[in-house]
């Protein structure tokens, strides 16, 4: 498989986490972590379910990842997230010194990767990392686009 | 009390949990969530004990917050940290809405409110927070100091 032939394949198993937050009422995000060509972590976003405001699908996917490799260093990792990270998601990646990051749509109120902020940019002291935008952002913004006409048609007709 | 002898109090309570990070060989942070008045989550550092990257003082006090609440948005609380939170904690700060925060002694070098950059000073487009820094800054540094002391030793000796 050539490098982009993995980074859609990787991304669209991001893609089916971000289908199962679709299908629990929670914003359609997903994430997935590859170490030697494998997924061995995941995570879809459940702040609702969970009522906790730091369970996204990042850091639900990076716990699950440090489980896997039973370690808090994640060198040598890639984390396929469908949308751009947020601030507190970006700080995890990087405190967790995942080596690579490759996201689908950016967020364009929250994204901490150019879009809010940059703090990929800023010059961190103890980590730096290689990133991939907009892998497959249509397919991801799509998701996010359904589950927020879905929300307002909710909301206007239970006001 | 007044407010500011409520501080001390409250951050008194945080560094308890700053030497219970201590007394486990991690970096001594510590956090407590305050509401109405009351201790209501507490958290210290266990990176290491974990190997967990994410598992800082403040996202597991955050964490137990919103059980405790039940719900994901901790408004009108109160959250006191030894240290200036890094990135990925002020994040998390401004996802949960907090609406004060109380740190300790700065963090020169990952510092997310001035030191290494200011997250709180960008236009968050959700939510903005009280914050008082520097509260018992002479107690959280020298913790923070004679852990990076008694760690530089040990490495001396096993080098």
């Amino acid at each position: 498989m050539s490098s982009s032939d993995r980074d859609l394949y990787f991304m669209k198993e991001a893609l089916k986490e971000a289908k199962k937050a679709l299908e629990k009422d929670e914003v359609p995000v997903g994430a997935v972590l590859v170490y030697q060509d494998k997924v061995i972590a995941r995570g879809h976003n459940e702040v609702e379910i969970l009522q906790d405001a730091t369970a996204h699908a990042e850091m639900i996917c990076i716990t699950a990842g440090t489980t896997a490799l039973e370690n808090w260093r994640l060198s040598e990792t890639t984390l396929y997230c469908t949308l751009e990270p947020c601030p507190m998601c970006a700080g995890a990646i990087l405190a967790s010194r995942i080596s690579r990051l490759v996201w689908g749509a950016p967020d364009l109120r929250l994204g901490a990767n150019g879009s809010f902020f940059d703090l990929f940019a800023l010059n961190h002291p103890m980590h730096s990392l290689e990133i991939t935008p907009r892998v497959l952002e249509a397919e991801s913004a799509l998701l996010l686009k359904t589950f927020f006409e879905v929300t307002r048609k909710k909301k206007k007709s239970n006001p």
